[in-house]
């Protein structure tokens, strides 16, 4: 038996790799037992280098020497040394620690996380997959496409042409115009919110009720639109309707709940259980995004997990391209083990990223499966992410804004 | 590596002992692996017969063959195989169950339990002793006594002269008068009402506010009364007044609220997470008293901790004589591993009891301390603990009524 | 004129049989007057013995030499024995007691039950029986024969292809499956949604508007599904849905009134009167549906039935075949004396269970009738109850888990 | 007049330097034109080195070429470019180009900042000092110091002996004690609870009521010991009482508010105006504490003195050294323009820090007097400030844990 006690950490170092051009950033916790370490996602892929700071400069320092056992005592210390806690910087690098820690903790157990979160409650979690067009013919054709290969549960969105769309293929971020009439394509919310039921009732009308559609909103438009967007959509039965409302707008989930029962998915933006508080506790939402990293690792959303659990509310953990394969794994676990899961959103990994992080959780059928390694399962090849820098952008990632026809700046 | 998918289920057994005269239930869950077993406490002292009937009659024959590992699941499915799920013989006889199966997590994983919970948040948990008396005097030289010995948190109950009053030396139930005017002492709320601001008077007057004070009503009084001590209380600065209403009058607790500051601590009869939800939910308790057996074990213990942690209330899991050691050592692996620990109240178990139940926490200098072995860390002497059976009682330790002068019966 | 004051409790015996296979509990309370005993249903199907371990174990030595007259009184004293109260293996027991101590004051008062409740309001109570079907067309079928017999309320189940569906001839409970996958039929709440509001479609297509026709959700989707599927039965008409929330998820209950007229039952697994205060305080629902053994007998039911017409809700009083047909006795006597009266549950009880129960309610022309003899007019052949012995089945009666396609538990 | 259209940014700098020991960062936007610069405080002195780095990586490239006049585009536009957005390092980060743009703005109008935000409503902020102590003599030396100087607002903080007491002199942060029973000093609640109202009694004993004093919970203690807390004080007239709950116990104001009337300034560790909205909107506290480069900087500044004037609700803008002297001067435009300001922390920077920042504003007589010069009024000497290094600390200002006698840890 390893003795727990004598285990403490040597070393936090953040990996940065982006094998499919997302910056990712994973942390490794090293501690003084030969070969003993974890992984954490810390990916906040906009600001991925001040979590590599915040990382290096501050937690390695304040961490040397703790056991690595503490996790709760280490989560709390942490989040209180800033003083101001909170926000996406501080917490992702706090959640690269935070599951690194646990990735250990099973390491030492010689267990795959799930068992220590309680044990599996099925046996795979079944994935949204996010299918996208320029029109209603591509759109079609994609969701067919998934539907042969056996998911169950669909995002669909569709480009509304001539504006920059959400999650569109051949609608993604517009360029920065500037203010006022450039070149680069607008977003207008009224032309979407027609667009949207008219997409709902063409797939409908194409793929019957079997298959579970979702759409994400992406808080683009007014409270008031919204309202009636998810109003409109109630025929059409989504599995859930994601960020209706922007973060800000989240007082205006009552007067939705009055107007209809579609579902809703909400939190992805969220940095605390805290926030997630009342909508849960008010019944105000159906599903809680989480991007784990974000809210600071695994102890707060197995706390969080529990909280929906006892108001009725179900785990729909955030899942793309920019959390990375210890992430997705971190989700999984938590997939495996909550009994409130609701859905997992997925992303395929390339080949290259599969490579730079082995054990990477398997898709397939619609599921997706953990390999039942100790701890979370994923692995780092650090000589092969080092072959993937960063990609080279001024900007190193951050966003360009979405603008109206006005050039008045929208939610992304 | 000890190979986790291949351990089952083999054996569930109840135990049978009160080495202090009180009915004890542990449940050993006996494994297809040579020596692994693990232990819960599944101890409803007044019912203690037909928590034994469900565990051989029920849960052994649902759970042989079943992996140890899918603990969740197990509680899921126990609970969901009655369809009338919850109530205190039911849940206590799946919690011997649910923390038998986390024991033996904790010994696959060679850890201490609250490793698995994310690890030591404080070295040990303080307790609160039940200080009693017949008279002020009898009361005050146990308080003193209690400080000598470095307890922080004392809780006190005294005699109403004439009366059998709840928790106080000389003052134990009543035997079963017949109806109306029987020669067994009576109980009534307003001699008590009168008594126990006094009390804490003259207490405050001896000790000063130093050292904590706890006082339990027992929910023995009307409502309107209720709200009335608790705010003549105020001045004594209880560290919490526990159970000032009944589980059935609840819904007083925000008129409670809204007269008086003096903190309160509820639960101890609540049967399950779903019903501690409101009062937290609206942050009218402060202390969540919980018998964690009569809850359904670890695995609803710990999401109940959470939800109690995201809108700051404390835990005060229940402790006396009729939780078991093993019962015991389960709450101190909470106490250890939520941030949110508030108080532990204690036991001190006999030589007798220690003997039968190996490894039992200890207590020294007002605190209780874990003994770090792998899982709870309390063993059970088959042998030894067969030599004390339950006392010969017809009544098989069904409580008697307590009464009122006019026959009435309140509750106990 | 019996002397009322000599009669005391003699002996509290439980008296177990399964003339249809389903595990019946009745209590028979003897007293010292010769040939006076009373009988009280404490049918708790899944958990029978421990039942029966409370009644011999407990109950019977706390009560022996009690008076018979004083019911409140052993209802209460009973009730708080046991500290930990409720719950329904404890309640059921109780129940037992206190319908048989109904029966005897009515033998003694020499009428029927319902005399003694304030005497008949209705000379009979509506019925409703339950059509089930593998399609459509045997559903119809069904549904039309109950027509034919005199019926005006029917509960309409029908299966779903390829899962178990709760209620529907040929949907039965699925056997365990191994997680994932495995050979027996799942259970899917989307399909169950959209087949439901089809299937009312066509049957009031079929049938009219006439016949009021009732629906069992059983509380197996989640909350909005089920929001979602009262909302879309309304224009169907339905006498009431019932229970489309599960327990736990009772504060869904505002959000689903505020979307739908469609009527509401709720509370078939209540244990206690006080859970159904909050809904019926907030007029959530429209139909108590109370399972009277499990709240602990005839005392609180006539107080709860009580409450509910004080807020204008009226009983359904649960009446399957777990039931005994001294427990559809005290529904009866209960629907003939509320003036809230909502409609009964019928049970058709076969050949056998009428010769062991002598005086079994008589059920014809939609209508269930009482037979006027005093107490609750039903006896027990105990010869030939013994003749039923329970079944020979290793889990004792306990239900499997009802799971999805993933493995993952749903409430049965 | 300058052609403002013309103007836009050639370089945004992180200036970092700690006259005083305390790791400040202002941030410097230069523009096209010639010696046309601004200048904001972005000190997040516990992460400075990530606000550095997400200025130096992100704010920059993104704000390159842009008009120095678009400032609440820019506010926008960098916010939404993380997606996550807010947090304390976003925010401090981008409130130090928010307040440089506003300086340049005021520069280009040839105006002091107040002009541009309405024009003074009074000559000078009074400010509040803080008066600290081992024990009450050296804490009522202190405040007859500063009613000789003529300060009319006095934070009042004494230690309590033998604990880490917040804001008292001699009574500092702990070092990182072991846990349970190290040589450094911890905290416990109760016996500062004890001290605080005996603490006024002897201040108002000494001193009358003419004199506003104030004091600084910071968020130490237990909900309900902070309600019970403000109530006590109620008879000393506080100014106002200081996050007496923490942000996570927000929910717990209105319990507070029912209880008191002691008037409540909170958030501090607040990052979003949206954050301040549900206190003032429910009137739960009186004076918002802001630190106002935490928030974002000048635009969301303004916004919410607006809500909180609407409300009826004061501004008290955080003030201490770790807020540079450019932030200070953007506290005091403020104060003068706001019609509801309340009173201004203040901090009396060393001859060292006057030096590297000419300009800083002025406290004497108890206000706060601005100077005058166009925009904020304040420079920075970049030599001098080159001069003075961060201190050398390996663990670059993270704070140590507060934690109590048992280890547990607690809010700073």
């Amino acid at each position: 038996m390893v003795d727990v006690d004598a285990v403490v950490i040597r070393d936090v170092r953040p990996i940065c790799t982006a094998p499919e051009g997302i910056r990712l950033v994973v942390v490794k916790v090293e501690t003084n037992q030969d070969g003993l370490y974890g992984l954490g996602c810390a990916t906040f892929t906009q600001r991925a280098l001040a979590v590599v700071e915040v990382i290096e400069s501050y937690l390695k320092p304040f961490l040397l020497g703790r056991s690595v056992h503490q996790i709760e005592d280490v989560y709390q210390s942490v989040m209180l040394s800033s003083y101001w806690r909170n926000g996406p910087v501080l917490n992702n690098a706090l959640a690269g620690v935070d599951m690194a820690l646990w990735d250990i903790k099973g390491k030492l157990a010689g267990m795959p996380l799930y068992q220590l979160l309680g044990g599996k409650c099925r046996e795979a979690a079944a994935v949204y997959a996010h299918a996208s067009g320029r029109d209603i013919e591509e759109l079609a054709d994609n969701v067919q496409r998934f539907i042969d290969q056996g998911y169950r549960y669909i995002r669909c969105q569709m480009a509304v042409p001539g504006y920059s769309t959400y999650g569109a293929a051949g609608g993604g971020r517009s360029r920065e115009p500037q203010l006022l009439g450039l070149g680069e394509r607008p977003w207008e919310p009224t032309p979407y919110c027609r667009m949207v039921p008219w997409m709902f009732e063409q797939l409908r009308g194409r793929f019957g009720f079997e298959v579970e559609l979702l759409h994400d909103v992406h808080e683009r438009v007014p409270p008031i639109q919204a309202v009636q967007l998810a109003k409109e959509l109630e025929p059409y039965k989504l599995f859930f309707l994601e960020d209706p409302l922007a973060p800000e707008d989240l007082d205006y989930l009552p007067l939705l709940r009055q107007h209809t029962t579609t579902p809703i998915a909400f939190g992805e933006l969220f940095v605390h259980p805290q926030e997630y508080v009342p909508p849960i506790r008010d019944r105000l939402i159906d599903f809680i995004r989480v991007h784990i990293s974000a809210i600071g690792g695994i102890t707060p959303a197995r706390k969080l997990a529990a909280l929906a659990e006892l108001f009725g509310v179900r785990t729909a953990w955030h899942g793309p391209g920019d959390v990375s394969p210890v992430g997705h794994a971190a989700n999984l676990h938590l997939d495996l083990a909550c009994p409130n899961f609701g859905v997992q959103e997925q992303h395929l990994f390339s080949e290259e990223a599969r490579a730079v992080f082995p054990g990477c959780p398997e898709i397939r059928d619609g599921y997706m499966w953990p390999n039942d390694k100790p701890g979370l399962g994923v692995d780092v090849d650090e000589k092969l992410a080092a072959a993937f820098p960063y990609p080279d952008d001024p900007r190193n990632g951050s966003w360009l804004p979405v603008r109206r026809v006005d050039g008045t700046i929208v939610r992304p």
